[in-house]
């Protein structure tokens, strides 16, 4: 198959590039490399079968020419930033709604079918409903960036009512792995090689989070990449959580540093987090996927992979 | 209270720009002028307290002065044609979800804290929920203006959430009543008047549909424009409905024609199309609401408006 990756230079992107490159699929990366990095994709480079092009989806030409021919589309290209929405509370809806539509039309006028889309578990807002079922009551949001998501899953569904996509939406967790550039485990291993002795963590350490890692979310992207299916959403997670403090600790060990914690107090970290995640990924499991990875040990992995490539501490803000 | 009435010019909003005239307010109409009529707003222009604004939600200079010294915003300018959204698949997420982030941010810097947003029963999509409830099963989308709408819900309730702003969403059905400019009941009567002896009809005429009166939808607005809360969702319709058939029937009846019924055939109009629409109005009767229009007499008094008003179907395409 030839398989467009959009932010296929981002964390989770090149992680399922390599993957996809290594199961024989020809690999088109479209990324504007505003947070992606092409240090990711150096083994895709050197391998016949992949290109990268750089280039915004926000550009509707540039889309519907990297489209051309395509078998299928993995959108993960996002602001996937939820902690700093209210910076730019444009930019979310720009970058995650509207480059999703160009992504539509594009298929649309290459008459491209297969779509697998990166939403999020943020969607459900502060559901009562732990762990989160896909039909979970009609939630509120809470951020911009779960707004925009949901925003661009309702754009999805409508073209896929309207015949024009098969379409999969999964509803992640946040993603642990080699090549993860942002969130609370960067954030915390950037302040403790600066001060080994003080960590200062949002909120009172009590959020209960879940966390996938990498393989396993790459693993349920290429399972589900051929399944012929109108529409399917899916929750992508672990049936597991841990406290932000409980992570703190983990991070702590690992790095062998035994630091004061400074919590800026409140159960939650910023405006729209969420003080519980857990998904219900009864229904992915059900079609055969199974998370590998142990929480924990993807956290290891996480600062293992941060540590042996210090580079990104000066490259991401 | 010195009122925005976005849409201030179009069906609903000119019928809700003149209660809120005779109720005392202070109102502002800001419309485009691309559905709206000016001619709805003959009464209103001639009262102190009133001005109408022409411009467009995507321009947000003029957004952010209409927006000036107002104590709340009924925002019900959008793209309101479920239908047709294929024509233009760009324009649903620009003038309802664009428009409404530019109506909040436009809020925020006024320091506007109240709005009530017109969102739609279409965001349930095809549940099997009937009569659905505000908390029913998390819907697929199934047309662009739903998906839209949506958007647009999802913004305001991530801004509520961030304390920028106190919001009601109004889920309606279908609205009826003077100044009615698009739907079934203008299709009909505009058919009936060209050749009295025949009707086509989308679908098979069995999808059954829920209408409100405009001055129950009116009235329900007013009760709460100036409630304090956060955020609060509430459907708003009628605990009955029609069959599209039905509706043909009652419209022939009050035209005194008897023509012969084409159905184009299927379960649904058009894509998109839900076959049965019927919300679940207890939480807003529970605040103190009630209909107090039968559905069948605001049928009626939409057939007996339209050949009163005989200029709008030249006016309307």
């Amino acid at each position: 198959m030839k398989v467009v990756v959009t932010g296929g230079a981002g964390f989770i992107g090149s992680n399922l590039v390599d993957r996809l490159l290594e199961d024989g699929h020809q690999v088109v990366a479209l990324d504007n490399l505003s947070t992606g990095h092409p240090q990711f994709l150096q083994d895709a480079l050197r391998q016949r079968g992949f290109s990268l092009v750089e280039g915004d989806l926000l550009d509707e030409s540039i889309v519907e020419s990297t489209l051309a021919g395509a078998d299928a589309v993995v959108h993960l290209a996002a602001n996937a930033d939820v902690r700093f929405g209210w910076d730019h509370p444009r930019r979310d809806l720009e970058q995650n709604a509207m480059a999703t539509q160009n992504v539509l039309e594009a298929m649309r006028r290459n008459g491209v079918r297969r779509i697998l889309f990166a939403s999020t578990g943020s969607v459900y807002g502060e559901t009562d409903v732990i762990p989160t079922p896909e039909d979970a009551p009609f939630p509120l949001q809470t951020s911009l960036y779960g707004a925009s998501k949901l925003a661009a899953e309702g754009l999805i569904q409508a073209y896929s009512e309207a015949g024009e996509v098969d379409a999969t939406v999964f509803r992640f967790v946040s993603i642990l792995g080699p090549r993860y550039t942002h969130g609370h485990v960067i954030d915390f291993v950037r302040q403790l090689r600066e001060d080994p002795g003080h960590l200062k963590i949002l909120g009172d350490g009590t959020q209960r989070k879940s966390y996938l890692y990498v393989d396993d979310c790459v693993a349920a992207i290429c399972a589900r990449l051929s399944v012929q299916v109108p529409m399917e959403v899916m929750n992508l997670g672990l049936d597991a959580f841990v406290t932000v403090k409980d992570s703190a600790d983990r991070i702590c060990a690992r790095l062998n540093v035994c630091p004061e914690f400074e919590f800026s107090g409140g159960d939650r970290g910023w405006i729209g987090d969420n003080p519980f995640i857990l998904l219900d990924v009864s229904r992915i499991e059900s079609v055969g996927w199974i998370a590998r990875t142990p929480l924990l040990e993807a956290v290891d992995a996480t600062v293992d992979w941060l540590m042996a490539n210090e580079w990104v501490f000066d490259q991401v803000s």
